[in-house]
């Protein structure tokens, strides 16, 4: 039995990573004939959820530092690598990740210009672990926080300041630009368009993977 | 006004860490006329509670991997130094800890065999921060265990093999003899002698601290 594959969407909130996610689940059904073990980031078990909630009660009184949130975050993935993405790719299942790595380099590293801290703890805990896909819905934080703002979910990090998201976005898109594993979407065109490209994308690469 | 101190107290269960505790902060009291700052660890701040509890609560159904173990010791560790130990030594208190990163290194380092990742966590977390002075209460984990059997203390961690804590040992010992800040004492002689030397190496050392 060969090893099953894991494919992760990444994008900035507002950017229909949700709607997205629906459309790749359904592509991978019907080219694997099983449904694929889908993940959120951060959390996706027990553990990992207790400390993605950690990073979310943290207040004024005992803020989260920086190197806190990152081992945090980490600790979450490595957690989710060990317990579900791992044994089901060694069964042979899919995983489909609503976020991964890419996101703390880009929000953490990018965003914050933390690099060094997240890139080295990224090399140290994941160990060479990634996606053997990702596709990346590439969108103006400005149209993704209005779309967001629509649907009145902008949360602590969402109403951070717009530069923040412009660097989140450079660096999700050199990344891109330096790893053919990762795959540009145009996510600012009309939805059926973006399904559309992504359902091209998915059929030029999944028959590839080896 | 002068920077305060940072002291820790390590030593393998049994070895008497509590006692020493309230020895070393006495001296401490006496010689800077006011109270030290003391921590635990892992643990300290709210979150980093939650943190040390997580590690508790793990079972079988989402057991802890290595890394994420480890990445959630340091998260806590940083957020302690962030939000107590810095502040406190910034404002001229001297900070007391029951434990810090040397039992890291000890037990999961030495221990479990972790020594890379440990020591690369450690590394990119900590970016130097270290102790003004360690007093690692040094004994053999068969007289140790046996007096903490008696307080009928034994967590998860002290239940493991005896491999284990001659691991841990010889590696507080290992660091000790590469770094003159960490003194060891021999927590096998009876208490009041024990003391003694604690006394007399504080009373060397604590002047010396620039």
């Amino acid at each position: 039995m060969s090893l099953g594959k894991f494919i992760v969407i990444e994008g900035l909130e507002g950017a229909g990573k949700s709607s997205a996610i629906e459309l790749v689940k359904q592509v991978i059904t019907e080219f694997t004939e099983q449904e694929p073990v889908c993940t959120r980031e951060p959390g996706g078990t027990p553990l990992a959820e207790k400390m993605r909630d950690l990073v979310k009660i943290a207040d004024e009184s005992d803020p989260l530092c920086d190197e806190a949130e990152c081992l945090l975050f980490y600790a979450a993935r490595t957690q989710l690598i060990a317990n579900v993405i791992k044994p089901a790719l060694n069964k042979g299942q899919w995983v489909l990740g609503d976020r991964h790595n890419l996101s703390s380099l880009a929000y953490q590293g990018g965003g914050r210009g933390l690099m060094t801290l997240v890139q080295s703890i990224s090399d140290i805990s994941l160990q060479g672990f990634k996606p053997d896909l990702t596709l990346y819905l590439d969108i103006d934080p400005r149209l993704g926080l209005a779309r967001a703002a629509q649907r009145g979910e902008l949360d602590r990090i969402e109403t951070q300041k717009i530069a923040f998201f412009d660097r989140a976005r450079e660096t999700f898109l050199s990344f891109a630009d330096q790893d053919e594993s990762i795959v540009v979407i145009d996510a600012s065109q009309p939805m059926e368009k973006v399904h559309q490209d992504i359902r091209s994308q998915l059929n030029q690469h999944l028959a590839n993977l080896n």
